[in-house]
């Protein structure tokens, strides 16, 4: 059996597929959100999505390249800082999306097993610290969906991808 | 290269694993609401968090016995009407966790590239019904942290599982 015909539970180009289809659904959410709201409404004191959106794009480009790089980085907010319009956090999040495709090719199916110290504070398997990329993303898009409803705002279907 | 050695992006077990530490994060959510507020209480009009693991419940273990027996039926939140305590629905949680165990085993690797026509609805392979079952979990859940904060009450840690 050579590796072309190995079964996979997941193959390395749909876990892109499934981490891009999650990118693209947030980028609803971003869109979605009134100018003003983006950067000062949340429920509860929580962050407001502007804030949370500075941590997505801290940890998923960033990390990416980390990992394909094996150059452990401290985690930063940074990219971000000075942003003050919706239009620069999507312009920043499609520029990241080309990245990710781009640097996940560098990736080999052996790669995901391997330990890498992510931010120099998680030292998991490659694969463990992927999917947290995207978990992450899924949970703080979920306080999101909340805070369109209590803005009365009707947020994208959850499977629209 | 037989299929012992094979590199996998994640392996099945893995999977698993990632998938229970998910249930048992959502488990600690259920536990951290006061009895009263798991059925009442919700921000912006959103179903209270009793309701949305109604939901949870219904995928997760009948889900997977569907996949596992190829055996289409259709969604119901059926198992958990009537139940008027979080104790029955932890006891269901711990059942199902049980029940996941058992029927993942019945999997093969080959199994999670092959279409399954989920409640009827859903005509997908199987991996992707599976990563739905997880992301919607983590969706809602990030409702759930949103309910908490908005009761004063710090929930469980995100990386806890």
């Amino acid at each position: 059996m050579n590796t072309e015909t190995v079964s996979q539970v997941i193959s390395q180009e749909d876990l892109l597929k499934h981490w891009q289809g999650h990118r693209a659904l947030t980028r609803r959410v971003i869109q979605a959100f009134p100018e003003k709201d983006f950067f000062e409404f949340s429920v509860a004191g929580m962050r407001p999505f502007a804030k949370l959106t500075d941590e997505l794009l801290a940890i998923a480009a960033p990390a990416l390249r980390g990992i394909v790089k094996r150059d452990v980085q401290p985690f930063t907010e940074g990219s971000t800082q000075g942003f003050t319009t919706k239009a620069q956090y999507l312009e920043q999040w499609d520029k990241d999306t080309k990245d990710i495709d781009a640097l996940w090719q560098q990736l080999s199916v052996e790669d995901f097993s391997e330990s890498f110290n992510l931010f120099g504070q998680y030292e998991f398997p490659i694969i463990q610290n992927i999917l947290y990329f995207i978990d992450n993303e899924i949970h703080h898009r979920g306080q999101g969906y909340v805070y369109l409803r209590a803005l009365n705002i009707a947020p994208p279907f959850f499977w629209e991808r």
